[in-house]
């Protein structure tokens, strides 16, 4: 693994995000990592990030997957031009859709481990699938279709 | 719209949910209510739920369409069987499935509406459709797979 996350390499406007932002100070500050050709991303959940008591939200762990995802399709972006993260011009990818299925209910308590590979890359569209496990034990599984943001849209966010 | 909510009828030990719990400090609070044969929920975003300057984060939105489906799952199967929400025995279900596609970014200041139809109900799976809108432009499509929960595990969860 490397020592900086991927979003540690995303543009300052781009830092705000609920899920991954390093400069969100409520957020839930998504890491993540390469670990050979798969996306790594360990989450420590709150208290208070339950479902009914005992067992972790569901909409927290669409969230994780979301931005695990999304990350991964931008830094899969670097990788397959031969680039380092963070080189110009920069990657940024929006959530197209998100799939989450619920295997079974994710304990609450123990670190949650996210695990993300890029199936498909066809132009700005790049197509991930994630698992969602504690203690080794997948409890979800999530296929993201991330979009590469458009110029346009890139101007649009600079603050 | 009726005066309380559907997750006012929920049993104490299943109001701890971050997403729509009435008892957790820290979470969303979902409220869904019938308007019709539709489900609605507004919910207000704080600042900090971006995705980005301007944008409400993808994350928030899928752990609103599930809530809120989830909520309205049950509330589907006590009017099915002609009861009042809270009477015994009580419904509960979880998410098995969760889709969410993201039709345009969400502006992040506005009331966010949900509304959710259930298309549905095959023994114990409820299915249902959402939309997610924001000044009545549509931004978010959800499908959800509900799932009533076993007489099992509701006894597990009890306080």
């Amino acid at each position: 693994m490397s020592e900086k996350s991927f979003q540690d390499y995303y543009p300052e406007s781009f830092r705000h995000c609920y899920g991954c932002g390093t400069k969100n100070a409520h957020g839930l500050h998504v890491s993540s990592f390469w670990d050979g050709d798969e996306a790594v991303a360990t989450f420590h959940p709150k208290e208070f990030h339950l479902a009914f008591p005992g067992y972790v939200y569901g909409g927290l762990i669409a969230s994780l997957i979301d931005c695990h995802c999304v990350g991964t399709a931008a830094a899969a972006a670097y990788k397959e031009e031969g680039r380092e993260l963070g080189s110009l011009p920069s990657f940024r990818y929006v959530t197209g859709s998100l799939q989450v299925d619920y295997l079974k209910p994710t304990p609450l308590g123990p670190p949650i481990e996210l695990r993300a590979t890029v199936v498909e890359i066809k132009g700005r569209k790049t197509i991930l699938l994630a698992t969602v496990s504690v203690d080794n034990i997948i409890t979800a599984k999530g296929r993201v279709v991330a979009i590469r943001m458009p110029e346009s849209m890139k101007e649009e966010v600079k603050e």
